[in-house]
């Protein structure tokens, strides 16, 4: 017989990877199953359901999962593997789906993980229906009302997870603080777009305030105090989550500007076409000489940004230093949020965990 | 010494009334009280929240506070009189709240309550700034986002209204089903405007998934299952609350077309001129004869409804007997309503209270 061997008792990184592979599916098809139900529930025998009963549970498998995964991984940070304490971390996606359709309204996105927005979808389906009225408006009244549904099914979800009621009288806290985050933090980045370009340090205050905090620190907290952890590992848990959050920023924003559509799902280059002040837009012009300077003040001023002007653009950043220069800030934040898992405070499964998601989070193409 | 006389222990119906009118100020205040707290918690020190921190509690504060009383006299039909439950009530008026923010966007609506609408006045501080981009989209996404807000307090305020766990879980069913036929009927009011103009039957299905249900049965139903009352009570509540709720629209409607703007805060004859298929409108167009559809298809063809279209057509639903008719149908329903509150099932407070309520929803001029 084989005896038991370290590899037996420490499960190698491999399966730690598998390990996470797998709780992020878990979670969708959680947050995929209450959505499903949700929609039957209301749209069902009603002719402008029809299209909803599909198009909504669909929206919500299109996801990656990244919020519950980092939730649930924050619980295990001091709970045990628990089904009900998975279907509360899982509620943090039906709130991301809340967020991304009434965002791609505000924002006139429209694509959204390789489809249609759901603005765009419903806005197409309003004119197949020949009806009279604004079709562009109808879309965008419907995404913002599934929205609404996504918020009100998020809380509905953890509040029926199962989890028992001084587990969830801890939780609450955290997730309205998150709630009321997303939707203040999205009135500051419109603020944000609306005022003229902004610094790299008021954009690194936003952007603390808005996705920094969203997709990693708080889930992470939330996660973490449902399960009652204590005052270190929360402080921990703040610091890690703060940078890899940034970190993660930084990426999506390299990814809006160098990614393949083909894996990101968005058209190439569509932060530069938007004129989004991102961090790695703000980074050149701080870092630019000055010839490029004034090069990126007539990008700026262009009524378009069209194929060519990308290009220009991309190159500018490339050769002022600031693609290098904000790969290292996400490497060095990579680094020191490791590091911040101190492994007395953290059990080793959970600090494996987090290992692997900061590199996941840092280094991702979509 | 005075004795005891029946006025002492069964309140007159003035004193009733003004029971009343006290409890829609206490929860008025409640609702308020509670959404000044959480927007001073988030907009405090930032510039965009500067605004938001005066605009958010008196938006608010411009309420009639009819769910809350609503749910309250629910409430009364098993409870006692109560700090908590009387929070838990008022939490309806912030939902309420969400709902005006957001429909108002939706359906363009520029006045709310006598005042500029939300997105209005976010367009137009964004305007006062000298922004760049669209200020109407910048005060639309503004005002949805605070939509957003007051969805999230309105759960946060029932949930630490001081209710024991065990109320609250026979609420929260109630309380889900109304939010989410709030986002569903309001979608199913945006299919009706974008179709053709409705039968009488069409409207009053519409009718009856949204507003009827929303603004009386629901509150009442919710404020009785806090108080654990019986299938008999709710049954009868339910019967009462659909009468009063269609009564109620028909009676807005009414407003909608007749109402004097000085006491509504809308302008005369709004829904003439967004050529809303409001019940007045379609009976008028049920009703009307051969000449008077013929100026009615004509009415609805106008590009703009002007002042003197606007007078044409009040005084087409006048000629077709439908301004009449309607308000049979409203003292009908209200009568109804009235004789469903079995004096064996409620309270005596509870059956005074509704009586009153039966009649201020269907007498009230704004």
């Amino acid at each position: 017989m084989a005896s038991i061997t370290t590899a037996d008792v420490m499960p190698s990184e491999e399966a730690r990877v598998a390990w996470l592979d797998a709780l992020g599916e878990r979670c969708l098809a959680e947050a995929h199953r209450f959505a499903e139900a949700r929609a039957l529930d209301h749209f069902s025998g009603h002719r402008e359901g029809e299209l909803a009963k599909t198009v909504i549970p669909q929206f919500v498998a299109g996801g990656k999962s990244l919020r519950p995964m980092f939730a649930y991984v924050g619980w295990r940070c001091g709970g045990p593997e628990s089904d009900a304490a998975l279907r509360a971390a899982s509620s943090l996606e039906l709130l991301h789906c809340f967020a991304l359709a009434q965002d791609d309204v505000m924002d006139g996105s429209l694509l959204r993980r390789g489809r249609p927005a759901l603005h765009i979808r419903f806005a197409r389906w309003h004119s197949e229906q020949g009806w009279s009225g604004s079709a562009d408006r109808f879309g965008e009244s419907a995404a913002t009302l599934f929205g609404d549904l996504f918020l009100v099914w998020s809380e509905q979800m953890l509040r029926e997870s199962g989890l028992d009621t001084e587990s969830l009288s801890r939780g609450w806290p955290r997730y309205d603080l998150m709630r009321a985050e997303l939707a203040v933090g999205q009135l500051a980045d419109l603020v944000n777009d609306a005022r003229e370009f902004p610094s790299w340090e008021t954009l690194l205050d936003v952007l603390r305030r808005k996705s920094g905090n969203y997709t990693v620190r708080r889930p992470l907290e939330f996660g973490a105090a449902l399960a009652g952890c204590g005052p270190d590992v929360l402080d921990a848990l703040a610091d890690y989550g703060e940078l890899v959050g940034e970190a993660f920023q930084f990426r999506d924003d390299l990814l809006g500007v160098f990614g393949d559509p083909a894996v990101t799902g968005k058209p190439a280059g569509q932060d530069l076409r938007d004129r989004k002040a991102s961090s790695v837009v703000v980074l050149a012009a701080e870092m630019a000489d000055r010839r490029q300077r004034a090069e990126l003040d007539e990008l700026l001023a262009l009524p378009t940004v069209d194929d060519e002007a990308v290009s220009r653009w991309r190159r500018l950043i490339v050769t002022s230093g600031a693609r290098d220069r904000l790969g290292e800030l996400i490497r060095e934040r990579a680094d020191k949020a490791v590091a911040a898992i101190d492994p007395a405070l953290f059990p080793p499964h959970a600090a494996d965990s987090l290992s692997i998601l900061a590199v996941r989070c840092t280094e991702r193409d979509q």
